[in-house]
Parts: structure tokens; sequence; C-alpha cells
């Protein structure tokens, strides 16, 4: 497609919030060196650290953008120290990022083809400062490769190594044990119990069906839905599930499969 | 002008927040289907399932947009109930929605001329989750659009319902009386009162001219000013009317004709 | 460079918040006058009224975007008052601004070639709204400037006059003498102190190292940094300095040449 080579998409991913001008500033350092991209913020509010959170939302979503993409995923509480900073080429899109367990999902779906470490200082802002490999490094790095510098120019090949712990779900016969994962702005607590064919879920003593959609439950009782980052997840119709809940990330759910 | 078919605006006005990625990956569908759109975000911040807000705030700014721009609209607590995705054409721009009651007040000022329910598999994500029509519904309507698809092509034509009910200040021989509708960041309160030719309001018992300018007021006491979406607004000058003084949305206003 | 003509950047900093459309609608009127420039938010989150904190927020980030770029920035709790709304040229770009100190810093660095009033109204929208002046008179002469109206069009040359009391750090023979300035989003603390080649820090009883990462600190204690607008700033590692020590804007901070 003629458009992919003029106007390739940087997608920026990061926990750099949006009031300091981190994530503005960004765009600059990209459009500087590659006039002709478009830049998209896919999110900077990931909670600060929170590398867990930012690979649950960038794998819920990168699918969703076309081929050729180049994400930039910042959420990087080791900037400066050994961690290394990777570009990663699939079959369908590049990322970039710390290698600190930030795209250990998203690689679970789409496989790596080429892992190399960003290392070769022509490929960086002259003056990189160790808080803001962001700005300085990463970016930089993102908008080379969308002027077509190949991978292996940017540093030397590495095997990519998972670095997260991420809470799997426990199958048994006819259910399966999971916990809470995230909470969206909506207050939905959203689990890592994948939304296939359950019927039905307990989250500590409430237990519910699982609903079509966010009217179908009960006013003032949570519910249980497929939601749109493909697992189920708790609601409260019309209102906040967390703030009226209260409940916490780890918490436990079951999900059986039928009613 | 050559401009509106090389890129169409697509403007976003949501509930959705920006910190889940549900905002950032509209833009990722809408350039997947067409590469050549330019996507703008309005607000991704009108508080959840309120409509009415999403309303007013869409109302206040649509007409500052160029000619030709499509906008895609959603605050939809009825997501995957019977509600309709429509699709509006005006003589001016494209407004993409639920019939809800989101586009009432923007379609008093700009006269529907094609008005369709959207149905047609066709034009939308091959895997349609129930919780987020914005980017399986919505988003590709708006974009296919903006390709030029004729929205007889989306589905068939219906007749636009006003669902709001919005409310309408009440005039007297020579004064008005109206309410708070919302808070904007400053904490400055926004009545449905239009500030055509009022000289004096009242707000419980605080009484004031109509001022200029934010300077204009007196510390520490609010005041009242032609606000920038056209309707009176109570101000507490260099500070927040919101914090100090904790005004409710539907607040009874007064304005006077003359001081 | 051919893209400079035909894709220039509008980059806007300003205290509107993103919840209330203010900031998409300036992208609205810009594209409206030139559809072709590219807008950029740098930051629509500086604390509202805080003049301070947008010159230096923009003065952080404005050197990383491209040459040419064209910089809207509104803190303007004087709008429709006496201050001036003016435009400047420098070597390197434009600024469109309030003359209320909001480019006092950046135009320490990036001295002014040409410096005019925004008086003509042929290049502000029809009606002005004495409320917003982002809307109708800043991002206007912009995107006008964006399309090569010569500056000396939009109003009469006028001299630059600095408006902001900026805190300057005091230097005696081994040690400089500072204050806080701002906090950002992980709750670090920026000083006025440029981080040249200070070895060791003091805040309150607090006293440590300059450290060269974020996890050299020790956990639980505040540790000074050279962070990225090029200032001191006081972090807590993996936390927030800001959230857990309760530290002040104006607090004082002292640091050493030698450790």
């Amino acid at each position: 497609m003629e458009k992919e080579i003029k106007v390739p998409l940087l997608v920026f991913l990061t926990d750099f919030g949006t009031k300091d001008g981190f994530a503005g500033v960004m765009k600059g350092v990209a459009l500087n060196i590659n006039p002709l991209i478009q830049p998209v913020d896919l999110t900077h509010e990931i909670e600060s650290f929170n590398i867990l959170e930012g690979a649950l939302v960038l794998k819920a979503h990168y699918k969703y953008f076309p081929k050729g993409s180049i994400f930039v995923a910042v959420v990087d509480p080791g900037v400066g120290t050994e961690r290394k900073p990777i570009a990663v080429r699939t079959e369908n899109y590049y990322f970039v990022a710390p290698m600190n367990g930030l795209l250990d999902l998203v690689l679970e779906e789409e496989k790596p083809i080429e892992v190399v470490e960003i290392a070769n200082p022509k490929y960086r802002l002259n003056m990189v400062n160790n808080t803001f490999h962001g700005r300085d490094i990463f970016t930089p790095a993102a908008a080379y490769i969308s002027k077509g510098v190949p991978l292996e120019e940017l540093g030397p090949k590495i095997n990519y190594q998972k670095m997260l712990n991420f809470p799997k779900p426990h199958q048994e016969e006819n259910k399966i044990i999971g916990q809470i994962l995230y909470f969206d702005k909506f207050g939905n607590a959203i689990t890592n119990i994948p939304c296939s064919k359950f019927k039905k879920c307990r989250w500590r003593s409430l237990e519910g069906k699982v609903v079509e959609n966010f009217l179908s439950g009960e006013k003032g009782i949570p519910s249980f839905i497929c939601g749109s980052f493909g697992y189920i997840e708790i609601f409260l119709p019309m209102d906040s599930f967390k703030e009226k809940y209260n409940p916490q990330v780890g918490d436990k759910v079951e999900c059986f499969l039928e009613g």
C-alpha cells in the first residue's frame, strides 16, 4: 500500500502522563527526524512504573492498527540502568521498548522475527539524558525505522527474554480461577480470564451470569461481561464497580462453563 | 476544496477517557480503513454515561471545524442494546453516533438532510464486541464515509428522534430563569442561558453584573460573563467557582435585561 | 526542506485541560484556515493561570521540535484585558502567545528577531469572545503564519517586555541555593538549579548525592538527579516524592560542587 510507505504511524504507549510535555516532546523528536510520520497516542496514562498494566493495554489494542505501524512503548522504571533498549520486528509490526517485560504479552501473539539492542549512537539524540530515553533513544530509533533504517543498523541481534510474571488463570474441569488485573476509566475490573465460553462467574460472595451488554445487569449489583480487552470484566450498571465495591488488583475471580 | 477529499478530518468526542487505550485504538481502526484521514480529539473526557454533557460540548465546538468534517460521537451507556447506531449528513458535516440524544442539540442547528441506521455488516469490523461499538461500528462507519461510501450504503433511512430532555430556560418579561448545566476545567459553571443581552444575574443570594472579562470581577466574589460556549457562565476571578462555592448542576440562575 | 513548507507544525501549550473541548476546537480552527498543518499537543494541563509553569514547560521542550514549528502558547488569565497578544519570530521558530511572561524563558534562549502585536482583524475569527482568545485570536494568527502571512501583516511591531519574576538560584563559592519550581507526573520536584556539575544536594534536613539514574537512589529516601528539563530534580525511587514527603513549590534546595 502506497500510504504505509508515505505516512508511517508512530503509536505511543507510556506512563508519562500528558501534563509535563514528556508525551508531546517525543512527537517533536519524531517529526524532526521524519516529517512524514503520523503520531498517534495510544495512551500516556499507564500507572507510573506499572509494566504489567502497560503490557496488558498494548496487547489489547495493537492489532487494530495498520500493518507496518511502529509502536513506541515506554514504561521504564529502570531507565538509564542495565536493562536493554530493543527494537523488534514481527510479521506485521515494529515495537521499540525497554526489554523489561513490557512486550511480553504482545510477543506471545506476534512472533518476533528480528530483535536488536538499540546501541548505535548514530540513531539517537546527540545528548542522552539518563532520565528520559523515551525522548533520546526510543523515539529516535522508531523514527529512523520509519525512514527505512534496517534493524541490524540499530545494534546487535539479541534474544528476546521474557521478564514479566504475568498471572495466568488456573483451569479446572468445569471452572477457571483467575484474578483482577486492572481497572478501566469506567471502574470496570478487567480479569485475566479469557471470555470465550463462560456462563457464570463469582467474585467474593457475588455470583452472576455473564451478560450480553452493560444494561443487562441489575442496578446496584456487579455483573460479569465479555469485555473489549478479550477478558471477563466485572462492572456495575451505569456506575463504577471500583468506587462502589472497592475491589483490588489480585482479587480472585472464578468462572464456570455452565450457568 | 481539494483538501477535503485528500485529508478528511475524523473528530472524536467520547466518554472513554484516555488511559485505557479506548480512544487511541479508534484512531488505529480509522487509519487502517482510510490511511489518509487526520484524526482530531475534541474530547474523550465527557463524564461517564453523561449524554447531556456530551451533547452540550459537541454543540459548543462543532461549527469551528472545516466543512466536510466527520464527527464520531460516542457516549453510549446502552451499547449493545436496542438503541440504534446512526449516521447523519447535514449541509456541512457528517455525524456518527448512537441515537440516544447525543446529537439532539447539534441537530437543532444543523438540519439533518439524511439519516441512516448503521446496519450493513460490510462496514464494520468483522468481530463486534458488545461493549465497544466505538471501535467496532462507529469508527469504521465514519472511516468508510471519509472514503466516499454513501450513507444509503450503510443502512436503511430512518427518522431522527430526539431523546434528550434538555432543560430550557424560562423567559419572563424582564428576566430569564435557567440553571447550571456543566462545570469546565477552570471550575466555571456553564448555564443554559444564552448570553445575548443580559446585564445582571443572580445565583442563590449572589447577584452581580455580567462583566467583560475574567479579571473584571471582584476577587473572591463569583461573577457572571458571556462564555465561549455561548451561554452565561459563573466564575470566580483567578480561582475555581466550583471548588470554593460547591455549586451543583441544576442550581437555579436568573438573569435580567437591566442592571 | 520540502516538508516544512508542506506540513507546518502547530504546537499547542495551554492550561485549558482536555475535557471541555477547548483544546480540540483550536485544532478545528487551525485546520479550517490551513488544512495542511499538523497539530501537535505539547500539553494542555498547565495548572490553571500558572504562567511560570507554562513558561518552564515550554522552555524545557521547544528545542526538540523541527525548525519552523509554530508554537501556540496560551496561559492567559488576563484574556480580554489590556495584555497584548503577540507573535514572535526567532531564528528557528514562531511563537504566538499573550505577552504576560509566558515566553520570557524561551526568549532568553531564542532571541526574538521580530515581535508584533496581533491586531489586524483580518487574521482572527469574525466573532471574538472575550473569554477564549486561544480559539479566536491566537490559533488563527498561528494558522495564517503557517500559510506564509508575514508577521508585519498581523499588526504593529512592538518591543518584547519581560513580565515574569522567574526565581533565579543564588550562586556562592562552592554551592548554589535554589528552590523547587514544579512537580511532574511522577511526583518528582523540578528545581531551578541547572544540573551541570553539582555532586551533592540538600532539601530540608535531607542530603544526598546526585545519582546517575532513578534506581540508584535508596528505596524510601529522596534522591537528587539531573533531570530531563536540564535542572536538578528530587525524586523517590519507584514512588512519588510529592505524595510521600509533601514538598512545596518554593522550598529551598542547596547543591554543592563537591560530594
